[in-house]
Protein backbone atom coordinates (compact mmCIF):
# COMPACT_ATOMS: atom_id res chain seq x y z
CA UNK A 1 0.00 0.00 0.00
CA UNK A 2 3.24 2.34 1.02
CA UNK A 3 3.70 3.08 -3.37
CA UNK A 4 0.74 3.66 -4.96
CA UNK A 5 0.48 5.29 -8.34
CA UNK A 6 -0.69 9.09 -8.89
CA UNK A 7 -2.56 8.02 -11.76
CA UNK A 8 -4.67 5.58 -9.32
CA UNK A 9 -8.46 6.29 -9.18
CA UNK A 10 -8.89 5.52 -6.02
CA UNK A 11 -5.62 7.13 -4.71
CA UNK A 12 -7.61 9.65 -2.32
CA UNK A 13 -9.19 6.71 -0.67
CA UNK A 14 -6.10 4.52 0.04
CA UNK A 15 -3.92 7.31 1.44
CA UNK A 16 -6.33 7.98 3.78
CA UNK A 17 -6.73 4.42 4.01
CA UNK A 18 -2.81 4.08 5.30
CA UNK A 19 -2.61 6.98 7.00
CA UNK A 20 -5.25 5.82 9.69
CA UNK A 21 -3.87 2.33 9.98
CA UNK A 22 -0.47 4.36 10.70
CA UNK A 23 -2.35 6.41 12.99
CA UNK A 24 -3.39 3.16 14.84
CA UNK A 25 0.03 1.54 14.97
CA UNK A 26 0.95 5.21 16.94
CA UNK A 27 -1.90 4.44 19.42
CA UNK A 28 -4.11 7.73 17.97
CA UNK A 29 -7.05 5.41 17.61
CA UNK A 30 -9.55 3.42 19.84
CA UNK A 31 -9.77 -0.05 18.97
CA UNK A 32 -12.61 0.19 16.40
CA UNK A 33 -11.74 3.45 14.75
CA UNK A 34 -10.26 1.59 11.85
CA UNK A 35 -13.90 -0.56 11.77
CA UNK A 36 -15.39 3.08 11.64
CA UNK A 37 -13.09 4.06 8.82
CA UNK A 38 -14.11 1.32 6.85
CA UNK A 39 -17.99 1.61 6.89
CA UNK A 40 -17.06 5.34 5.82
CA UNK A 41 -15.24 3.63 2.98
CA UNK A 42 -18.04 1.41 2.03
CA UNK A 43 -20.41 4.52 1.59
CA UNK A 44 -18.39 6.96 -0.26
CA UNK A 45 -17.97 3.48 -2.64
CA UNK A 46 -21.40 3.88 -3.27
CA UNK A 47 -21.11 7.53 -3.87
CA UNK A 48 -18.04 7.38 -6.12
CA UNK A 49 -16.10 8.63 -4.04
CA UNK A 50 -17.35 12.20 -5.15
CA UNK A 51 -18.90 15.03 -3.38
CA UNK A 52 -22.65 15.24 -4.47
CA UNK A 53 -24.37 18.16 -5.17
CA UNK A 54 -26.40 17.98 -1.69
CA UNK A 55 -23.94 17.25 0.10
CA UNK A 56 -22.38 20.58 -1.48
CA UNK A 57 -25.91 22.75 0.27
CA UNK A 58 -24.80 20.87 3.09
CA UNK A 59 -21.20 22.76 3.58
CA UNK A 60 -22.37 25.48 2.60
CA UNK A 61 -25.44 25.65 5.22
CA UNK A 62 -23.02 24.55 7.47
CA UNK A 63 -20.48 27.47 6.33
CA UNK A 64 -23.30 29.60 7.33
CA UNK A 65 -24.31 28.54 10.62
CA UNK A 66 -20.61 28.51 11.61
CA UNK A 67 -19.77 32.34 10.47
CA UNK A 68 -23.08 33.38 12.46
CA UNK A 69 -22.37 31.66 15.08
CA UNK A 70 -21.95 33.04 18.55
CA UNK A 71 -19.61 30.87 20.13
CA UNK A 72 -18.88 28.24 17.85
CA UNK A 73 -16.48 25.41 18.51
CA UNK A 74 -14.78 22.70 16.07
CA UNK A 75 -14.64 18.61 18.19
CA UNK A 76 -12.18 16.38 16.98
CA UNK A 77 -11.66 12.98 17.17
CA UNK A 78 -8.52 11.06 16.13
CA UNK A 79 -9.97 9.85 13.05
CA UNK A 80 -11.04 13.33 12.09
CA UNK A 81 -7.52 15.07 13.41
CA UNK A 82 -5.63 12.16 10.94
CA UNK A 83 -8.04 12.71 7.65
CA UNK A 84 -8.78 16.35 8.01
CA UNK A 85 -7.00 18.16 10.95
CA UNK A 86 -5.45 20.72 8.83
CA UNK A 87 -8.79 22.16 6.89
CA UNK A 88 -10.09 21.99 10.42
CA UNK A 89 -7.35 24.29 12.12
CA UNK A 90 -7.53 26.83 8.62
CA UNK A 91 -11.08 27.03 9.21
CA UNK A 92 -11.01 27.73 12.88
CA UNK A 93 -8.44 30.18 12.43
CA UNK A 94 -11.10 32.35 10.04
CA UNK A 95 -13.45 31.88 12.06
CA UNK A 96 -11.65 32.46 15.38
CA UNK A 97 -12.88 29.61 17.26
CA UNK A 98 -11.46 26.98 19.18
CA UNK A 99 -10.99 23.19 18.74
CA UNK A 100 -11.64 20.60 21.02
CA UNK A 101 -10.10 16.67 21.33
CA UNK A 102 -13.51 14.98 22.64
CA UNK A 103 -13.21 10.96 22.36
CA UNK A 104 -15.64 8.75 22.81
CA UNK A 105 -13.19 6.25 24.28
CA UNK A 106 -11.09 8.30 26.83
CA UNK A 107 -8.19 7.78 27.39
CA UNK A 108 -5.42 10.44 29.10
CA UNK A 109 -2.62 9.00 26.61
CA UNK A 110 -4.61 8.93 23.40
CA UNK A 111 -5.97 13.05 24.54
CA UNK A 112 -2.60 13.80 25.12
CA UNK A 113 -1.04 12.62 22.03
CA UNK A 114 -3.80 13.58 19.69
CA UNK A 115 -3.34 17.80 21.23
CA UNK A 116 0.54 17.56 20.63
CA UNK A 117 -0.85 16.47 16.98
CA UNK A 118 -2.79 18.95 16.71
CA UNK A 119 -0.39 21.36 17.92
CA UNK A 120 2.13 20.43 15.37
CA UNK A 121 -0.22 20.39 12.84
CA UNK A 122 -0.60 24.17 14.17
CA UNK A 123 2.60 25.31 14.02
CA UNK A 124 2.68 23.92 10.04
CA UNK A 125 0.10 25.89 8.88
CA UNK A 126 0.86 28.99 10.75
CA UNK A 127 3.67 29.24 8.58
CA UNK A 128 1.98 28.27 5.12
CA UNK A 129 0.94 31.33 3.04
CA UNK A 130 -2.27 33.17 3.93
CA UNK A 131 -5.22 31.93 1.83
CA UNK A 132 -5.73 34.13 -1.48
CA UNK A 133 -8.90 35.49 0.06
CA UNK A 134 -7.77 36.25 3.82
CA UNK A 135 -7.05 39.37 4.24
CA UNK A 136 -5.50 39.66 7.63
CA UNK A 137 -2.31 38.27 9.35
CA UNK A 138 -2.31 34.58 8.93
CA UNK A 139 0.82 33.52 11.24
CA UNK A 140 -1.50 35.36 14.24
CA UNK A 141 -4.79 34.09 13.13
CA UNK A 142 -3.85 30.19 13.32
CA UNK A 143 -1.30 30.38 16.43
CA UNK A 144 -4.19 31.50 18.13
CA UNK A 145 -6.89 29.33 17.69
CA UNK A 146 -7.38 27.41 21.14
CA UNK A 147 -6.84 24.03 21.28
CA UNK A 148 -8.66 22.79 24.11
CA UNK A 149 -9.38 19.29 25.91
CA UNK A 150 -6.51 18.79 27.94
CA UNK A 151 -8.88 19.94 31.05
CA UNK A 152 -12.26 18.99 31.27
CA UNK A 153 -13.74 21.24 32.96
CA UNK A 154 -17.48 21.45 31.53
CA UNK A 155 -20.03 18.59 31.29
CA UNK A 156 -22.30 17.09 28.41
CA UNK A 157 -25.84 17.09 30.63
CA UNK A 158 -27.72 13.90 29.41
CA UNK A 159 -24.45 11.96 29.52
CA UNK A 160 -22.77 9.89 31.99
CA UNK A 161 -19.17 8.34 32.91
CA UNK A 162 -16.20 10.00 30.82
CA UNK A 163 -18.64 10.16 27.86
CA UNK A 164 -19.99 13.88 29.30
CA UNK A 165 -16.63 15.18 29.80
CA UNK A 166 -15.54 18.37 28.11
CA UNK A 167 -14.04 21.55 27.91
CA UNK A 168 -16.15 24.51 29.61
CA UNK A 169 -15.25 27.21 27.08
CA UNK A 170 -15.70 24.44 24.31
CA UNK A 171 -18.47 22.24 23.70
CA UNK A 172 -20.29 23.19 26.98
CA UNK A 173 -20.35 26.81 26.06
CA UNK A 174 -20.63 26.60 22.56
CA UNK A 175 -24.43 27.51 20.65
CA UNK A 176 -22.95 25.66 17.50
CA UNK A 177 -20.58 22.57 17.27
CA UNK A 178 -19.33 21.68 14.19
CA UNK A 179 -18.33 17.42 15.23
CA UNK A 180 -17.60 15.22 12.32
CA UNK A 181 -17.69 11.61 12.91
CA UNK A 182 -19.88 11.89 15.58
CA UNK A 183 -21.63 8.64 17.62
CA UNK A 184 -25.22 8.98 18.09
CA UNK A 185 -25.88 9.33 21.53
CA UNK A 186 -23.45 12.26 21.93
CA UNK A 187 -25.22 13.70 19.17
CA UNK A 188 -28.57 13.13 20.47
CA UNK A 189 -27.21 14.76 23.96
CA UNK A 190 -26.15 18.06 22.30
CA UNK A 191 -29.08 18.34 20.40
CA UNK A 192 -31.01 17.71 23.73
CA UNK A 193 -29.54 20.73 25.09
CA UNK A 194 -30.38 23.14 22.48
CA UNK A 195 -27.40 23.33 20.63
CA UNK A 196 -27.12 23.21 16.46
CA UNK A 197 -25.08 20.51 16.25
CA UNK A 198 -23.20 19.92 12.60
CA UNK A 199 -22.19 16.57 11.29
CA UNK A 200 -19.87 14.94 8.53
CA UNK A 201 -21.18 11.24 8.43
CA UNK A 202 -21.01 8.96 5.56
CA UNK A 203 -23.89 6.73 6.82
CA UNK A 204 -27.04 8.75 5.79
CA UNK A 205 -29.08 6.46 8.22
CA UNK A 206 -26.79 6.42 11.16
CA UNK A 207 -28.39 8.10 14.47
CA UNK A 208 -26.14 10.71 14.52
CA UNK A 209 -26.70 12.02 10.36
CA UNK A 210 -30.84 11.20 11.46
CA UNK A 211 -30.61 13.62 14.50
CA UNK A 212 -27.87 16.17 13.38
CA UNK A 213 -29.51 19.63 13.15
CA UNK A 214 -27.36 19.77 9.28
CA UNK A 215 -25.80 16.69 7.94
CA UNK A 216 -23.04 16.83 5.39
CA UNK A 217 -23.08 13.09 4.25
CA UNK A 218 -19.44 13.17 2.10
CA UNK A 219 -16.01 11.76 3.22
CA UNK A 220 -14.62 14.16 6.19
CA UNK A 221 -11.22 15.37 4.27
CA UNK A 222 -13.25 16.27 1.10
CA UNK A 223 -16.23 18.21 2.87
CA UNK A 224 -13.64 19.71 5.17
CA UNK A 225 -11.51 21.11 2.44
CA UNK A 226 -14.80 22.71 0.47
CA UNK A 227 -16.18 23.94 3.71
CA UNK A 228 -12.80 26.12 4.23
CA UNK A 229 -13.17 27.20 0.70
CA UNK A 230 -16.31 28.58 1.27
CA UNK A 231 -15.75 30.49 4.72
CA UNK A 232 -12.85 31.75 3.74
CA UNK A 233 -14.47 33.34 0.22
CA UNK A 234 -17.61 34.16 1.42
CA UNK A 235 -20.00 35.21 4.37
CA UNK A 236 -23.73 33.74 3.82
CA UNK A 237 -27.01 33.43 5.40
CA UNK A 238 -28.27 29.73 6.97
CA UNK A 239 -32.10 29.06 5.33
CA UNK A 240 -34.57 27.03 6.69
CA UNK A 241 -32.97 23.52 6.56
CA UNK A 242 -34.57 20.60 5.85
CA UNK A 243 -32.14 17.93 6.98
CA UNK A 244 -33.68 14.79 5.93
CA UNK A 245 -34.34 15.98 2.06
CA UNK A 246 -30.49 15.79 2.28
CA UNK A 247 -30.01 12.01 3.62
CA UNK A 248 -32.73 11.47 1.73
CA UNK A 249 -30.66 12.51 -1.22
CA UNK A 250 -27.33 10.98 -0.75
CA UNK A 251 -29.82 6.98 -0.78
CA UNK A 252 -30.88 7.96 -4.13
CA UNK A 253 -27.56 8.82 -5.15
CA UNK A 254 -25.64 5.81 -3.48
CA UNK A 255 -28.85 3.69 -5.29
CA UNK A 256 -27.25 5.07 -8.63
CA UNK A 257 -24.70 2.70 -8.06
CA UNK A 258 -26.79 -0.03 -9.36
CA UNK A 259 -26.05 1.13 -13.13
CA UNK A 260 -22.23 0.89 -12.40
CA UNK A 261 -22.67 -2.85 -12.99
CA UNK B 1 -18.95 -3.06 23.54
CA UNK B 2 -18.33 -5.78 25.48
CA UNK B 3 -21.56 -5.76 27.14
CA UNK B 4 -24.07 -6.22 24.86
CA UNK B 5 -27.97 -6.73 25.34
CA UNK B 6 -29.37 -9.99 24.17
CA UNK B 7 -32.02 -7.51 22.68
CA UNK B 8 -29.79 -5.28 20.82
CA UNK B 9 -30.98 -5.32 17.70
CA UNK B 10 -27.22 -5.10 16.04
CA UNK B 11 -26.49 -7.77 18.88
CA UNK B 12 -24.82 -10.17 15.70
CA UNK B 13 -22.96 -7.35 13.83
CA UNK B 14 -21.84 -5.71 17.42
CA UNK B 15 -20.56 -8.92 18.46
CA UNK B 16 -18.94 -10.13 15.44
CA UNK B 17 -16.80 -6.71 15.34
CA UNK B 18 -15.92 -7.26 18.71
CA UNK B 19 -13.67 -10.77 17.86
CA UNK B 20 -12.24 -9.17 15.33
CA UNK B 21 -11.14 -5.99 17.29
CA UNK B 22 -9.97 -9.02 20.03
CA UNK B 23 -8.49 -10.94 17.00
CA UNK B 24 -6.38 -7.83 15.87
CA UNK B 25 -4.83 -7.67 19.21
CA UNK B 26 -3.90 -10.74 19.17
CA UNK B 27 -1.98 -10.35 16.06
CA UNK B 28 -4.04 -12.68 13.87
CA UNK B 29 -5.38 -10.05 11.44
CA UNK B 30 -3.28 -7.68 8.79
CA UNK B 31 -2.95 -3.66 9.42
CA UNK B 32 -6.10 -3.50 7.08
CA UNK B 33 -7.99 -6.26 8.09
CA UNK B 34 -10.35 -3.97 10.43
CA UNK B 35 -11.14 -1.75 8.22
CA UNK B 36 -12.02 -4.12 5.24
CA UNK B 37 -14.78 -5.51 7.76
CA UNK B 38 -15.94 -2.06 8.50
CA UNK B 39 -16.44 -2.04 4.95
CA UNK B 40 -18.51 -4.63 5.23
CA UNK B 41 -20.41 -3.59 8.12
CA UNK B 42 -21.83 -0.43 5.96
CA UNK B 43 -23.42 -2.59 3.04
CA UNK B 44 -24.53 -5.21 5.43
CA UNK B 45 -26.13 -2.09 7.22
CA UNK B 46 -27.37 -1.23 4.08
CA UNK B 47 -28.59 -4.82 3.33
CA UNK B 48 -30.77 -4.41 6.95
CA UNK B 49 -28.01 -7.50 8.15
CA UNK B 50 -30.41 -9.75 6.63
CA UNK B 51 -29.69 -12.43 4.22
CA UNK B 52 -31.82 -11.45 1.12
CA UNK B 53 -33.71 -13.96 -1.22
CA UNK B 54 -30.85 -13.74 -3.92
CA UNK B 55 -27.80 -14.30 -1.48
CA UNK B 56 -29.85 -17.72 -0.95
CA UNK B 57 -30.09 -18.18 -4.25
CA UNK B 58 -26.41 -18.07 -4.36
CA UNK B 59 -25.87 -19.99 -1.48
CA UNK B 60 -27.72 -22.96 -3.11
CA UNK B 61 -25.63 -22.76 -5.91
CA UNK B 62 -22.38 -22.53 -4.32
CA UNK B 63 -23.34 -25.60 -2.29
CA UNK B 64 -24.55 -27.71 -5.15
CA UNK B 65 -20.73 -26.57 -7.33
CA UNK B 66 -18.87 -27.62 -4.15
CA UNK B 67 -20.99 -30.70 -3.89
CA UNK B 68 -20.23 -32.00 -7.90
CA UNK B 69 -16.68 -30.74 -7.83
CA UNK B 70 -13.61 -33.12 -8.69
CA UNK B 71 -11.39 -30.99 -6.17
CA UNK B 72 -12.94 -28.56 -4.34
CA UNK B 73 -10.90 -26.22 -1.48
CA UNK B 74 -12.01 -23.95 0.92
CA UNK B 75 -9.49 -21.00 1.04
CA UNK B 76 -9.67 -18.78 4.49
CA UNK B 77 -7.86 -15.62 5.64
CA UNK B 78 -7.93 -14.20 9.30
CA UNK B 79 -11.22 -12.67 9.06
CA UNK B 80 -13.01 -15.21 7.47
CA UNK B 81 -11.58 -17.74 10.06
CA UNK B 82 -13.01 -15.35 13.09
CA UNK B 83 -16.04 -14.78 11.76
CA UNK B 84 -16.68 -18.36 10.34
CA UNK B 85 -14.50 -20.98 10.92
CA UNK B 86 -16.38 -22.84 12.57
CA UNK B 87 -19.37 -22.81 9.75
CA UNK B 88 -16.81 -23.54 7.39
CA UNK B 89 -14.88 -26.20 9.17
CA UNK B 90 -18.21 -28.34 9.49
CA UNK B 91 -18.50 -27.76 5.61
CA UNK B 92 -15.29 -29.06 5.10
CA UNK B 93 -16.17 -32.19 7.02
CA UNK B 94 -19.26 -32.77 5.27
CA UNK B 95 -17.32 -32.26 1.80
CA UNK B 96 -14.42 -34.10 3.24
CA UNK B 97 -12.00 -31.34 1.15
CA UNK B 98 -9.04 -29.25 2.58
CA UNK B 99 -9.36 -26.07 4.28
CA UNK B 100 -6.28 -23.42 2.90
CA UNK B 101 -4.90 -20.80 5.27
CA UNK B 102 -3.82 -18.40 2.72
CA UNK B 103 -3.75 -14.76 3.11
CA UNK B 104 -2.51 -11.83 1.22
CA UNK B 105 -0.40 -10.13 3.60
CA UNK B 106 1.87 -13.18 4.37
CA UNK B 107 3.43 -13.27 7.63
CA UNK B 108 4.94 -16.77 9.21
CA UNK B 109 3.76 -15.32 12.42
CA UNK B 110 0.21 -14.84 11.24
CA UNK B 111 -0.03 -17.93 8.98
CA UNK B 112 1.06 -20.09 11.92
CA UNK B 113 -1.33 -18.25 14.59
CA UNK B 114 -4.51 -18.74 12.06
CA UNK B 115 -3.50 -22.51 11.61
CA UNK B 116 -3.41 -23.36 15.50
CA UNK B 117 -6.77 -21.05 15.73
CA UNK B 118 -8.22 -23.88 13.00
CA UNK B 119 -7.01 -26.66 14.44
CA UNK B 120 -8.33 -25.30 17.98
CA UNK B 121 -11.74 -25.37 16.10
CA UNK B 122 -11.42 -28.35 14.51
CA UNK B 123 -11.07 -30.14 17.79
CA UNK B 124 -13.76 -27.86 19.51
CA UNK B 125 -15.87 -29.39 16.82
CA UNK B 126 -15.31 -32.98 16.76
CA UNK B 127 -16.37 -32.89 20.47
CA UNK B 128 -19.82 -31.61 19.17
CA UNK B 129 -22.75 -33.72 18.13
CA UNK B 130 -22.70 -34.66 15.13
CA UNK B 131 -25.54 -32.57 12.95
CA UNK B 132 -28.75 -34.27 12.45
CA UNK B 133 -29.26 -34.76 8.97
CA UNK B 134 -25.31 -36.12 8.95
CA UNK B 135 -25.16 -40.14 8.67
CA UNK B 136 -21.46 -41.37 9.35
CA UNK B 137 -18.90 -40.66 12.25
CA UNK B 138 -18.76 -36.97 12.84
CA UNK B 139 -15.72 -37.31 14.49
CA UNK B 140 -13.33 -38.92 12.23
CA UNK B 141 -15.27 -36.61 9.20
CA UNK B 142 -14.01 -33.86 10.93
CA UNK B 143 -10.56 -34.84 12.77
CA UNK B 144 -10.12 -35.86 8.76
CA UNK B 145 -10.43 -32.16 7.81
CA UNK B 146 -6.70 -31.13 6.07
CA UNK B 147 -5.88 -27.81 7.16
CA UNK B 148 -3.09 -26.69 4.50
CA UNK B 149 -1.05 -23.75 4.36
CA UNK B 150 2.04 -24.21 6.58
CA UNK B 151 3.88 -25.68 3.45
CA UNK B 152 3.72 -23.19 0.24
CA UNK B 153 4.81 -25.85 -2.41
CA UNK B 154 1.91 -24.58 -5.07
CA UNK B 155 2.11 -21.19 -6.91
CA UNK B 156 -1.16 -19.05 -8.51
CA UNK B 157 0.20 -18.85 -11.68
CA UNK B 158 -0.55 -14.98 -13.60
CA UNK B 159 0.75 -13.38 -10.14
CA UNK B 160 3.44 -12.37 -8.66
CA UNK B 161 5.89 -12.55 -5.35
CA UNK B 162 4.37 -13.87 -1.38
CA UNK B 163 0.86 -13.16 -3.24
CA UNK B 164 1.23 -15.89 -5.56
CA UNK B 165 2.10 -19.13 -3.04
CA UNK B 166 0.17 -21.85 -2.09
CA UNK B 167 -0.64 -24.95 -1.32
CA UNK B 168 -0.62 -27.83 -4.62
CA UNK B 169 -2.56 -30.25 -2.39
CA UNK B 170 -5.27 -27.03 -2.19
CA UNK B 171 -5.64 -23.96 -4.41
CA UNK B 172 -3.17 -25.48 -6.95
CA UNK B 173 -5.09 -28.36 -7.92
CA UNK B 174 -8.74 -27.12 -7.08
CA UNK B 175 -11.23 -26.97 -9.74
CA UNK B 176 -13.91 -25.49 -7.55
CA UNK B 177 -12.80 -22.72 -4.51
CA UNK B 178 -15.37 -21.86 -1.99
CA UNK B 179 -13.01 -18.69 -1.18
CA UNK B 180 -14.85 -15.79 1.38
CA UNK B 181 -13.77 -12.21 1.28
CA UNK B 182 -10.96 -12.68 -1.34
CA UNK B 183 -8.92 -9.80 -2.85
CA UNK B 184 -9.37 -8.48 -6.41
CA UNK B 185 -6.63 -9.57 -8.08
CA UNK B 186 -6.57 -13.29 -6.85
CA UNK B 187 -9.55 -13.87 -7.97
CA UNK B 188 -8.85 -12.74 -11.38
CA UNK B 189 -5.81 -14.89 -11.19
CA UNK B 190 -7.70 -18.39 -9.85
CA UNK B 191 -10.74 -17.35 -12.87
CA UNK B 192 -7.84 -17.11 -15.71
CA UNK B 193 -6.57 -20.38 -14.40
CA UNK B 194 -10.15 -21.97 -15.56
CA UNK B 195 -11.20 -22.40 -11.50
CA UNK B 196 -14.75 -21.84 -10.20
CA UNK B 197 -14.14 -19.16 -8.03
CA UNK B 198 -16.98 -19.03 -6.00
CA UNK B 199 -16.98 -16.30 -3.11
CA UNK B 200 -18.94 -14.26 0.06
CA UNK B 201 -18.32 -10.84 -0.63
CA UNK B 202 -20.64 -7.49 1.05
CA UNK B 203 -19.91 -5.28 -1.76
CA UNK B 204 -21.58 -6.10 -5.03
CA UNK B 205 -19.23 -3.44 -6.63
CA UNK B 206 -15.88 -4.96 -6.01
CA UNK B 207 -13.34 -6.07 -8.48
CA UNK B 208 -14.11 -9.49 -6.82
CA UNK B 209 -17.48 -9.17 -6.82
CA UNK B 210 -17.89 -8.93 -10.28
CA UNK B 211 -15.08 -11.50 -11.57
CA UNK B 212 -16.22 -14.53 -9.14
CA UNK B 213 -18.03 -17.55 -10.67
CA UNK B 214 -20.60 -17.45 -8.03
CA UNK B 215 -20.99 -14.55 -5.64
CA UNK B 216 -22.71 -14.36 -2.60
CA UNK B 217 -23.42 -11.14 -1.12
CA UNK B 218 -23.78 -11.52 2.36
CA UNK B 219 -22.63 -11.44 5.84
CA UNK B 220 -19.76 -14.27 5.94
CA UNK B 221 -21.07 -15.85 9.12
CA UNK B 222 -24.29 -15.40 8.20
CA UNK B 223 -23.82 -16.99 5.17
CA UNK B 224 -21.60 -19.73 6.15
CA UNK B 225 -24.21 -21.19 8.58
CA UNK B 226 -26.95 -21.31 5.62
CA UNK B 227 -24.56 -22.58 3.39
CA UNK B 228 -23.56 -25.38 5.74
CA UNK B 229 -27.59 -26.45 6.90
CA UNK B 230 -27.90 -26.74 2.62
CA UNK B 231 -24.71 -28.87 2.42
CA UNK B 232 -25.87 -31.17 5.00
CA UNK B 233 -29.85 -31.12 4.20
CA UNK B 234 -29.49 -31.79 -0.03
CA UNK B 235 -27.64 -32.48 -2.68
CA UNK B 236 -28.24 -30.57 -5.91
CA UNK B 237 -27.38 -29.64 -8.96
CA UNK B 238 -25.58 -26.46 -10.43
CA UNK B 239 -27.62 -23.91 -12.52
CA UNK B 240 -26.76 -21.91 -15.52
CA UNK B 241 -25.54 -19.17 -13.35
CA UNK B 242 -26.37 -15.31 -14.25
CA UNK B 243 -24.07 -13.69 -11.34
CA UNK B 244 -24.53 -9.96 -12.70
CA UNK B 245 -28.20 -10.86 -12.00
CA UNK B 246 -27.37 -11.34 -7.68
CA UNK B 247 -24.92 -8.39 -8.04
CA UNK B 248 -27.45 -6.05 -9.86
CA UNK B 249 -30.56 -7.31 -7.04
CA UNK B 250 -28.13 -7.10 -3.75
CA UNK B 251 -28.02 -3.25 -4.68
CA UNK B 252 -31.76 -2.58 -5.99
CA UNK B 253 -31.88 -4.15 -2.02
CA UNK B 254 -29.53 -1.89 -1.03
CA UNK B 255 -31.16 0.73 -2.61
CA UNK B 256 -34.40 0.49 -0.88
CA UNK B 257 -32.92 1.42 2.54
CA UNK B 258 -33.89 5.39 1.03
CA UNK B 259 -37.09 3.98 2.13
CA UNK B 260 -36.11 3.64 6.09
CA UNK B 261 -35.68 7.61 6.44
Amino acid sequence: MADIPVSHPRRASLLGRQRLVDAAKLGLLADSALIAHGRGEAFDYLLDERTCDSARTAIREVAARLQVAQHPVISVNGNTIVLAGKSLIRIAAILNCPLEVNIYYRTPERIEKLLALLKNLRQEISEELAPNQFSGDWKSAVESVNILGAISDGRILGLEGPRSLCSADGIESADVVLVPLEDGDRCEALIALGKQVLVIDLNPLSRTARQATVTIVDEVSRASSILFSYIVKEKSNPTDWDNDAVLKDALEVMSQSVNRI
